[in-house]
């Protein structure tokens, strides 16, 4: 390296503190201080390290540049200005409304892979994209995160040095600012560069500690990367928040806002710059590995009148897709034996992932696939994907297109107890902006909703049982996403019951036991709870009047609010009666715990009857 | 140690290997072999160095033994009868309907202080309950765990593993089981018990590596307890799972399933046996420290006509609950300047717990807390709950009383963008069993209804917002939990405004806009969105025949789903209009949020126009 690198590397240092400086000042808010302590750290990576076609992003062989600590964004922003990948007036947009420059990185900027903000993120998502690089993609690129040092007490983040570690990611590097302001004092560590080495060590990355404003410095612990001997690197750089501005300079109080004399800070740190960086592009013409698929869809087939669960036809109509797509990837939450995946694995070893109990790293991996195009399929207990949920949100905000998969829903999975049971789910999963929520009640219903999701944007869950339960639908009959199907009516049908899963075959046998009683029911099977069936469930309730909605789920947010839903805008509609389960389970058979929550076939008959019962005087 | 003791505590051991394969083969399910791998090890312990009377689990005195692994509870209930705790008879109902031996530990049982079984929790909330320990109830009791080597893989153990290091936990205590084997396949470090102690040193944890079958190496590394210097220790136990029974010993495809053949497993381990140990009780006469107050409780005051923000009257709110009451204490999740948790560490440093960012240690803290009887108020972004989604959802399996407040909600947090804006957390915390859910839509109002949380019962959610807003309730008027408060009202009005928090204040400015038009809107302020007020919301619904609800949140699972509940019984009711968030947002003032988000008082006037006009010619 020469004088006149370095001069410009700190020069450029100095322009990305300006112009974060700038950038927040013109919006009031955002985090210049945060943006300042990484600022040389990034000035050498763009400037010598980073290989990156700012004009083709789509390029595979593109590096990608993930902010863990995304409320550095105007770095992030500054750095864009630099490459000359947007106008110095478009990043004085920052945090305007209708602006792509957001307060937090968003993938509405082409050069953003995923949103972050919420911190402990990035991190394990660069592990995603870093594993798609190695083992699927299998190219060159490298992947570089830039971490917060407060950040590093998230658990996300030690789930991803662990995944690294495992997989021998050489290609990935993370930067751990460590400028040892948080946001309201100091954090647990400070500049104790050692904490984080000594952990990242423990956890198998090699790690090289430098002074974060030294150029040389800095360039020399980027040299070294490639020398891990198959491990990740991380460089712990001791830095200052604020660095460059003595106003703001390592001061607490400084954190998320502008300084407080933009014109002094600029004056201070040298002027206005207009650097342009020369990023250097991807080299090579290598193209991401393809797998051999390709073979026809053939879904499997499941005969009426036998019975099977809607897990084990995930698993086996996942196969179907693996055989038919070589972009389809199966992630396993170390449950693959009770979601099935594990016929995934071993029908395509290369295509699948073991995540382990590290619900987080299981989404990350999710998102990170799907950055390079991969369709992930991530599958646990559906209660465990509650341990992700921030991570679900945030996928959201990303515009991430995967699929999650869920099983074990409800008290109907029997005697392990309510710590295995997804009753939150439906509730937790309708709200994330965006999703499609399924909940198949037939195995060949499972697999031709799984086919169309493949190509489905956004966040899809698919809830599935763990009993086995009747098919009642032929092997090919199609399913619309955003539709249901009535499967039973009679021209005076006297109320509806709408299920799902477990609870539609239990409202099938509600409305044997009314016929029986000579009151015929009609039954919905509302697969689809997420968009629903708005037209079927209307007619329900204008044609009969009344409806039960059974679920295996808590009261709030799920199918019943669904129907009700349905129905806001509907004038003197139909009495709607919700049966969910509303007690805390124990343990018990899967039968009991149906009758015990009140959601079986008795339960829904009895409040059938009660209804019809409470409407005849009315009509009389 | 005597060969004698070692003798005893080998046919401990066994003893209690044989009582988990009896209750796993009567219930026909459950954990043999995960719980056979920890026998000994909990042998040594309850034969020797726990301190409990289980005739009084309510002693203050006594140490907490709680099992991260929460699948082994055949185990923990073999435990409970060799100490007299649990008959034979009782200890077979494992997993029966109405058993207290629920398949994962539960607190139904009074000698178990938290629910686990959805893993990586249990060392998270020891970390709590040791922490009261040492810095609440500053009590010489130990706090012991026993987590499996699978879990070790949580994110959330490493959390623990920080925090417990951080704040010198030596009260506690980490026993691994390191049987090698997980669910579906072995473990990602099987039998390297460095890998385990290594990383555990790096958090400054004291780790000792053991033979989990050598009853003598075992004592050995409970006798070297207390010698870490301040430091909590962690004993890695080299072990086999379904050790003892060589159909299941160390072979995978045996995790959680009854031993293929009970009585050949039982004689091969010699036999029942039905030692009854007497287990150590508590020495000393120690009490729980009480922290000085029991002043009269003086709510913050805020005069009409004035501005603040809800998270402003949490924050001065909560100093006076500290004032009034000894038992209340604070956690925080960096974010103290932000959720004005900050107060309370001011005012009671000593009853102020810094969690860092790492929500689901925040969580914990508040769950082990409450173990112990103290009255625990978290808080963070409520954005940032949803990180801790899993734990809240176990807390409420635990029975725990815990206050969760929420700040930032909504899009009217403005520039910041979505990453940190909460639009879920009504939908998932209303989800979960028996959770109480508030959003306030004044500060006096905020300080009123955190008075009475703090004895409520089950998980609270107070959701505050993070802009000013007017000042319209008096100081010291009542609010209800479960009720509502009617704000404007006249004897013709056409439409009813339903709104909490922030767009409460948009529907009474789209109020004054109808009545400059003639049209008289009712306003209710839902600030109870679980339990909901049905009657005033059924009474508005008959009286103005239209309801306009509005959120700042998502469509699903919030106020608006709330209010369809409420009328779903109702026959011929009226006509709904949710406005809700259904954009995706980006950045920009609050007011542009709510705007763009279609929230504000023109979209509420707008829409109650429409609906009132569309109205008319039916009336007419």
């Amino acid at each position: 390296m020469s004088t006149d690198e370095q001069d410009q590397w700190r020069e450029l240092g100095q322009q990305l503190r300006v112009d974060s400086i700038r950038s927040s000042s013109a919006a009031g808010s955002g985090h210049p201080t945060s943006s300042m302590s990484a600022a040389d750290l990034m000035a050498v990576l763009v400037g010598k390290y980073l290989h990156y076609d700012f004009g083709n992003p789509e390029d595979a062989r593109n590096d990608h540049l993930i902010f863990s600590k995304g409320h550095a964004s105007p770095l992030l922003y500054a750095i864009y200005k630099a490459v000359g990948a947007i106008s110095d007036e478009e990043m004085l947009t920052f945090r305007r409304l209708g602006s792509r420059i957001e307060g937090h990185p968003a993938p509405v900027l082409p050069w953003v892979d995923v949103a972050t903000g919420s911190l402990g993120q990035g991190l394990p998502i660069s592990v995603g994209v870093a594993y798609a690089g190695k083992y699927l993609d299998r190219l060159p690129y490298h992947v570089w995160c830039l971490c917060g040092d407060s950040e590093m007490a998230e658990g996300s983040i030690w789930e991803a040095f662990e995944a690294a570690g495992f997989h021998g990611l050489d290609n990935l590097t993370a930067i751990i600012d460590v400028n040892r302001l948080g946001q309201t004092g100091e954090t647990m560590h400070g500049w104790d560069l050692d904490a984080y080495a000594n952990r990242a060590r423990a956890f198998g990355w090699e790690a090289i500690e430098i002074n974060g404003h030294d150029v040389a410095e800095i360039d020399a612990a980027f040299a070294k990367l490639g020398n891990g001997g198959g491990r990740p690197t991380v460089i712990v750089a001791k830095t200052e928040k604020g660095h460059g501005v003595a106003a703001v300079a390592n001061k607490n109080g400084a954190h998320g806002k502008p300084v407080p004399d933009e014109a002094d800070a600029i004056a201070e740190l040298g002027g206005v710059r207009n650097i342009s960086v020369q990023v250097a592009k991807p080299t090579g013409d290598g193209k991401p590995h393809v797998f051999d698929a390709g073979g026809e869809l053939s879904l499997p087939k499941y005969e009426i009148g036998t019975k099977e669960a809607t897990r084990k036809a995930y698993g086996d109509a996942l196969v179907a897709l693996g055989n038919a797509r070589g972009d389809v990837v199966a992630i396993d939450g170390e449950v693959g034996n009770s979601t099935y995946s594990e016929e995934f694995k071993e029908a395509f070893p290369e295509r699948y992932v073991q995540a382990y109990i590290a619900e987080q790293q299981l989404l990350s991996y999710a998102v990170g696939f799907q950055v390079r195009g991969w369709r992930p399929f991530a599958a646990t207990f559906a209660a465990f994907l509650s341990r992700a949920y921030d991570f679900v949100r945030m996928a959201a905000v990303s515009r991430a297109n995967i699929v999650l998969a869920g099983s074990h829903a409800g008290v109907s999975i029997g005697e392990d107890g309510p710590s295995q049971m997804a009753l939150e789910d439906l509730a937790s999963l309708r709200a994330v902006h965006g999703s499609t929520v399924l909940y198949p009640s037939d195995p060949n219903q499972t697999a031709e909703l799984l086919a169309q999701v493949v190509d489905r944007e956004g966040i899809v869950f698919m809830r599935t049982t763990r009993e086995k339960t009747p098919v009642i639908y032929q092997p090919g009959e199609p399913f619309e996403i955003g539709g249901s199907r009535t499967v039973r009516r009679t021209d005076d049908d006297a109320v509806t019951l709408i299920g799902a899963g477990i609870t539609l075959h239990e409202a099938l046998k509600a409305a044997d036991l009314l016929a029986d009683e000579g009151i015929h029911a009609r039954v919905i099977d509302l697969y689809s709870v997420k968009p629903v069936d708005q037209a079927s469930v209307r007619a329900a309730a204008s044609e009969t009047g009344a409806i039960i909605t059974v679920e295996d789920h808590y009261p709030e947010g799920g199918i019943g609010d669904a129907v009700l839903d349905a129905l806001a805008a509907e004038p003197g509609r139909a009495i709607v009666r919700k049966l969910a389960v509303t007690i805390m389970p124990g343990s018990a058979t899967p039968a009991e715990q149906l009758e015990a929550a009140g959601i079986d076939a008795e339960h829904i008959a009895a409040a059938a009857r009660e209804l019809v019962g409470s409407r005849t005087p009315a009509k009389a």
